[in-house]
């Protein structure tokens, strides 16, 4: 059992709200540059935003990280996705390989691509995948029909991973990190954990995944009811949705999001895996969301739901559904896009361009 | 007066229907990817547009491009604009010395930023900015509330200017031009022509432009109706249209549109000022939106309506309302990043990822 205080009770204690006068200077020197005042629109608002997280008047550009969690999940077994379970594995090493959209994109965007084992089913750390890091809780999680996926310490450990994972990239300098994940049959652990931590009910929030069928989907709707009328005792506060029906991919991201919180990172949310595990971070350290970008609006199932209950705004709304961080990814650029802006655009008065007369 | 079978009618005989067997092909291929099938969402959509556009299957990637048009306004004196006429010339140069908004972006892009004189009221040629072309029709339009803009034979000139751009840049390897704009009051003649080009009246489409006030919003309003009603008989087809209340960077834009079409470069309209070039291009040549991008929904007046008339799907929806060609290099990154995806991914064969079972 670790300690009370460890390092996720540390860390939720050294969140401190974000810099609403950091966004304020932001925002007047956005008001000086050559453009009628708030024509950027949305863009500018992610700069104030960026500049009220980073508590950075100055909105001071860093390295842009994807950090990817990919895990195998017990429920599977419950026939709930349309790939079999073999594939976390294929895709873990197809995204170490450079062959998955989220290569492609991190390497489009120049972004550090991070991929970490969190535990998939087969342990290939014995001949590991290079680009890889193995931090494996266990070989996949438990079905949740039957029990809590993993125990409360389990959880803990991937959450801690995560927080350790922001701290590194930090270190490196990111001040942009997307998270996302891979993990055959996570959509049914995301839907369970965000009906949990959110109340709304399942059958608004699953969706089709990788592409189920409409049987599978009754199942896949079936499942999350059924397991959270089973475990309803547990799932009273963050940690406890995410050892009851998470993945340690999911719990990891949540990690993400309070580590990145605590060190002033801006942490660029994927689609609706990684919103569950946002929704968590929530229920740990309520008032999270301020220091997180939510980075699309995907196109499963209840995902615009939950981003109204969290009171986020997606960046981007393109129907992707893919997971992996390739909605955080592409999100992250358009923040980087509205940061040069901020930082390259001429002032009306360096320019010597008038100003507005009526 | 420019020969019957001009520029413009070759050019506008010379457009075919977009290829839909080459949307198909690279549907195929999108279908082999190692995702779940449709999972890149709107992306997808992107490539088999751009693959029919292109009349080709493989969708091969070529360079960007902005052509960005600037001219000045003769309604800018009715008081339809919060700033001042000889901001139009400042911010001329403040685009070619790069510290305009689309400098930023088309620099952060790679993108090739060509800038047009169209007609600015200072004749800057003798003195010539560097990075500016000059293809000055003449010192700026005419108050079209007194009579019309320009001649048929201006802006027949103002057209095939930008059918040539889109011509030197497809054969210097542009295979994506975004287009942008600006002129102070252009987004007076912008409602305008949008407003005779597609029947929605002139209240639905005006908006604030630069930052006016409602008194000036209320003048605009009666300015756009005046002069649709005075000019009603010469508003019969697109050149008319362009020439009675258009503007020569509006026109130009238009050129581009149709000269893109003819070459099968994908164009990328920008926000409002580019969406009433294109509506005039759709009245040219009906169809042509088929082979255009929108780049963006602009949060100015009308543009949403005037995008649901065109049946024109923005890629993003920023509330910008900057023009310049801001939102169509956003957009034209999109694009980039669904065609890097379509190159660049693995399939399932290539990577050794089993497919779906259910």
């Amino acid at each position: 059992m670790a300690s009370q205080m460890g390092l996720l009770e540390q860390t939720v204690a050294a969140i401190h709200p974000v810099d609403i006068e950091a966004a304020r200077i932001a925002d007047a020197r956005l008001n000086s540059l050559t453009k009628p005042r708030g024509s950027l629109g949305y863009l500018e608002e992610l700069v104030r935003r960026y500049a009220a997280i980073r508590h950075d008047g100055s909105a001071r550009k860093g390295r842009g990280a994807i950090a990817a969690f990919v895990a195998d999940h017990g429920i599977a077994e419950e026939g709930v996705s349309a790939f079999p379970k073999s594939v976390t594995l294929e895709m873990l090493r197809n995204i170490a390989d450079g062959g998955a959209a989220i290569s492609v994109l991190a390497k489009r965007f120049g972004y550090d691509l991070r991929v970490f084992d969190m535990g998939v089913e087969t342990d290939s750390s014995m001949n590991p995948f290079s680009g890889v890091t193995y931090r494996r809780i266990g070989p996949g999680t438990r079905n949740f029909l039957k029990g809590a996926a993993m125990t409360r310490d389990e959880a803990r450990r991937a959450v801690e991973t995560g927080i350790e994972v922001a701290r590194d990239l930090s270190s490196s300098g990111a001040t942009l990190i997307g998270i996302g994940e891979m993990g055959i049959a996570n959509s049914t652990s995301a839907a369970a954990v965000l009906s949990a931590a959110t109340g709304i009910v399942p059958v608004r929030l699953a969706g089709h995944g990788t592409g189920i069928d409409n049987t599978g989907f009754k199942r896949k709707v079936d499942v999350i009811e059924g397991a959270l009328q089973r475990h309803c005792d547990a799932l009273t506060d963050g940690l406890g949705i995410l050892a009851t029906v998470g993945g340690f991919e999911i719990a990891a991201m949540t990690g993400v999001c309070l580590g990145g919180a605590a060190e002033n990172v801006a942490v660029v949310v994927d689609g609706f895996i990684a919103t569950a595990a946002a929704a968590a971070a929530e229920r740990i350290s309520p008032g999270i969301t301020e220091h997180l970008f939510f980075g699309h609006r995907s196109a499963e199932g209840g995902h615009r739901e939950a981003l109204e209950v969290l009171h986020a705004r997606p960046i981007l709304d393109f129907e992707m559904r893919l997971g992996e961080g390739t909605g955080a990814a592409l999100a992250m650029s358009a923040i980087e896009s509205a940061l040069d802006l901020f930082h390259q655009m001429a002032t009306f008065q360096s320019a010597g361009v008038s100003e507005k007369i009526r």
